[in-house]
């Protein structure tokens, strides 16, 4: 078995090898020319895989580098988002960049040409740099192509050796094989050092080899600097359509540059000038190779977006109790009839009820089970590829597990959508490990970031479906229990808003609360007014864009006075949202209290962890009488 | 080969076969009631399981109950921690809890028999319940015996099937199988069914082995309910020292109560109280049967912690320009001299400095390579075993990848220390994958968590120093560039405290920073003084806690005209953290400009995308004039 993974040298006609060979060697150049230009960069990690990327690009990548947009073109992904010299080396070579653009710009401030690779450049999917991503996010664009609209693109990516480390590439190739990715190839470059010395298994490649294949797919260990050996790997790779390909190249870091090949100690070192001048006149000096890729296949997708097309939200009578994640997944199925629109789970949609829309459109919903960063990387592929994708699970682990990926997905700017049920001490017995409470915290920071949590069924249900439109990664915080409805199924929520319930302007006290946190606040008003203080509260549903104007008049209209309370640690929450909302030149008075989760919950019933935390309308009534007595 | 993997079936003495199975019997019955009593759970994922933790209970596990700290006590740690009842009955069947409170407490308030394990019980490592934990922090645990105290304890993992679809199991195994942890058993309950139905793999035990065999680690396929063999396969678990063990149990879910065995829909869910009593009649009713564990084995650490070890801090000249990062890497070389003192690397030891450790500790400096996940949670591990732990990485990388884990130590309440460096736009030309700007926000929402995040190098060294005596997870952020020493080295710094520099009761406003921002901070001061503006500058190394006190004496005496710069997002960061702060009842009068991060930054010279970020100090300086001008 072992000697199958190993391909046979076969003879490319000498020409091609000829032309390929040229390529290569300007593909070092141009690496070692705007990484010393530049004075930093990875021109080592760009040498080792030159040879891998020249056969690709000439004989086998179907892109049509004048239309990046088109949806046939192939897919190339550096998830060793380092390796950008070569990369733009060859964006150089097949003419969308040109000379001046990539010496003199690379790294520059207000450039495109990037450190590490962005979408700012129109062939570039996503961004990479935080390594073992990129192929998590392959397996994304794979599947909408295998599953979705069917089209005959095919996905490459070029992975670094260091990052096999990472436990998400693991769980990529595992999904790639459940899922049939015979689409999607991995080009592994293995060239044995990572930043710091050698890597765990430096060039034992059938180690490699077996955990490929103990994952599913298909592994050919080549040498990565054989012309031959790599147009039959790329080329096997994409025999079988129900297989991924994972090639285990072996080449040496810096080759090409004789007195740096396979040497530690020069990742991420520009090339001095003088070892630049020298090491590019050994190679035959700057060159003009232009390369011609293959275009796109033909194909029409089996999947036609209709953003239009008319959703019948589910209603609820006010009253009725209904928990927010039921709304989530009775809201998402309605969207079913966007045939773009898809649903990820993460091994818990029965919980999340996610899987109601399994009930609706099974061929959307995808089981990613439990790989949290795989589900989210899956959900930035699909988007990729146009899908308006919804991911969700408990949100104690939908926002904490990948958010390595959250955090990229905004450097990304990709569209994505995330629910995460069972937030707060809410949930009650299961206990803290189960609890999101810095959920709203860390989302908040995330550039690009929408943050919405309803109190009810229908402005949940109308918020996801808002979701399917807002840009940028929207996230959405729902609760475990059920509890009453209290809008009307005609009133209208969005991005940026709130809802005030009670305004006079007799109002001595504002009370602040989202999620569950608004049904305490409600309850505390009716207890205020029974003392004759009249309050009023606003559902924030909103976090982030936050409603500025009507926190800033509310501040003047009750004399500064809010209690803010929230289902979430006290650090960087919905009272700090409130407070940043409110700070500036001239920060109206404030006179503010601040009801938050301050210790670890255990498990309870959950009112009596409510109560606990201090969060609940007994404790809100407390504080609001408080700020009246100062 | 796969018929290795396969272990025959022995025969147990008749008797103590016997007396096993009663003890089985006795934690299914045990955990039917437990849940069956608190109205929620997991029965039937603790049924499954229930043979395997006989055998291990009865006839390995070596452990002295009434003295859990006994440093040469076995671990056992359920990385399926929603398994609790199983657990929880182990428990009462060595007598450390009472069936009262098993049946009368499991799940309720204030209870310490929660819905998942946390060390609120004294024989509980860490919080377990989100998956793919337990497996990581054992390596670190094991790595302590193996590598450190040289401790003869064995390291048992019970975990579940679903969970071995995240990635962190795979770099857990990996490293394990990396440093030779044969004192490690991982065993899985290969149940066949998750939470929503089937796992990927199910019944697959030839993959799971592969998979395993793959990642270096022996793989065992027993019958998770055939007592003979669970004995063999614990047995030759321990009989390699130098290779992990994984044994893949085929069991059946709900084992022991055939109308629900094997059946789909019963995860998580108690059984009504007439199943329940069924069940337990069926299983011959409640019963009482002690087990008397094995002692641990004796043995004297090789290592003896000294807190006391006269630590001297490296000395810089005021002036001199110093990364903080390298002052991070010389004050943890000199905290060596503490022998319990253990760094941890992410590959990138050489740019975070972490490598200095090594030179003059390299028995203590564990490479854990690009898995962030498992550099956390092997932190996590090293500090169960009581060891002085600092993990360190990028801090873009170290807080966001691993922020499960991160979030999970807090709720175990450990000891680590996280150092992330290249902080913010300062790093420059690579971009902003590599740019931590929502660290400071999500560190902070984590319970336990202090922040830290000085601005030149004495600070640094000090605060990192006190970091070893630090409770539960200390994080300090560090820059990438270097500046200018501020400090004399006999300043002091510590957790809450801030230098406030130029104090004086004229000042006009105060200009609050940290880190980089802070030096910004201290040229705009100069620059407006020249303009006859008397500001004030704080140094906020301390992000969490805060010193309340001076910022609200501060806000007294600027009129409450203060500016905040930060080099992070503006949700939730060092700005929040001054709001959070000041807030309250009677919030002072605030002038309050809030600058940070707001656009998705690029590459460029650090100082161009501090420009650009506005928050430098020409930014601050204008901000600081626009607030006297109101």
């Amino acid at each position: 078995m072992l000697n199958e993974r190993k391909i046979p040298s076969t003879s490319l006609e000498a020409e091609e090898a000829d032309s390929i060979r040229a390529l290569a060697t300007q593909l070092r150049v141009d690496s070692i020319r705007c990484s010393t230009s530049a004075g930093s960069g990875h021109p080592t990690s760009s040498l080792s895989a030159a040879d891998l990327m020249a056969v690709l690009l000439t004989r086998h990548l179907r892109y049509d580098w004048e239309h990046p947009a088109l949806q046939n073109n192939d897919h190339l992904i550096f998830s060793k988002g380092h390796a950008s010299p070569l990369l733009y080396s060859m964006y150089r070579a097949v003419g969308v960049v040109d000379e001046d653009e990539l010496l003199n710009t690379y790294r520059r401030f207000g450039a495109r040409l990037q450190g590490h690779p962005t979408p700012l450049l129109p062939w570039v999917d996503v961004a990479t740099g935080s390594l073992g991503q990129g192929l998590p996010v392959a397996v994304g664009i794979s599947l909408a192509g295998r599953s979705l609209d069917k089209l005959p693109f095919h996905t490459w990516v070029l992975c670094g050796d260091s990052e096999l480390a990472e436990g998400s590439i693991w769980e990529a190739i595992d999904k790639a094989s459940y899922y049939n990715l015979g689409n999607l190839t991995a080009v592994v470059d293995v060239n044995r050092l990572g930043q710091d010395g050698p890597t765990e298994l430096q060039w034992d490649m059938e180690s490699y080899a077996r955990r490929v294949e103990a994952f599913g797919a298909e592994a050919l260990i080549i040498d990565g600097h054989d012309l031959g050996q790599i147009d039959d790997a790329l080329r096997r790779a994409q025999s079988d359509p129900d297989q991924p390909t994972v090639i285990l190249a072996k080449t040496i870091k810096g080759k090409g540059v004789p007195e740096i090949e396979d040497q530690n100690g020069w990742h991420g070192k520009a090339l001095p000038a003088d070892m630049a001048e020298k090491a590019i006149a050994a190679l035959g000096g700057p060159s003009n190779v232009k390369v011609s890729t293959h275009p796109p296949e033909a194909g029409t997708p089996a999947i036609t977006p209709n953003a239009q097309a008319a959703v019948t939200l589910p209603r609820w009578q006010v009253g009725e109790k209904v928990a927010t994640r039921a709304a989530f997944g009775a809201a998402v199925s309605a969207l079913a009839v966007r045939p773009e629109v898809v649903v990820l789970d993460g091994e818990v949609g029965n919980s999340t009820h996610a899987g109601d829309f399994k009930n609706v459109a099974s061929e959307r919903y995808f089981e990613i089970f439990i790989a949290e960063q795989q589900l989210v990387a899956a959900t930035i592929g699909l988007s990729v590829r146009g899908y308006v994708a919804f991911a969700s699970s408990f949100a104690a682990f939908l926002v904490s597990r990948p958010f390595d990926f959250i955090r990229m997905a905004g450097v990304s700017e990709v569209n994505i959508r995330l629910v995460g049920t069972h937030a707060g001490v809410e949930i009650g017995q299961d206990g803290p490990s189960q609890m999101a409470l810095e959920d709203i915290a860390a989302m908040r920071a995330v550039h690009s970031s929408t943050v919405l949590y309803p109190a009810d069924a229908p402005s949940t249900a109308q918020l996801v479906s808002a979701m399917a439109d807002i840009p940028g990664i929207s996230y959405l915080r729902a609760t475990r229990g059920a509890y009453p409805v209290i809008y009307g199924p005609d009133e209208q929520f969005f991005a940026g808003g709130c809802k005030v319930h009670g305004a006079s302007l007799d109002d001595q006290v504002a009370l602040i609360g989202a999620g569950v946190t608004l049904h305490e606040c409600l309850s505390a008003a009716e207890e205020l007014a029974q003392a004759g203080i009249t309050a009023r509260v606003i559902d924030l549903y909103s976090v982030k864009p936050i409603d500025v104007d009507t926190l800033r008049r509310t501040c003047l209209e009750t004399g500064g006075r809010i209690v803010v309370a929230e289902d979430h640690y006290a650090q960087g929450g919905i009272g700090s949202a409130v407070l940043e909302a409110l700070a500036g030149a001239n920060t109206p008075k404030l006179h503010i209290a601040l009801l938050a989760v301050r210790e670890l919950p255990g498990s309870g019933e959950p009112q009596d962890l409510l109560n606990a935390a201090g969060i609940s309308a007994r404790h809100i009534v407390a504080a609001a009488r408080g700020l009246l007595m100062d």
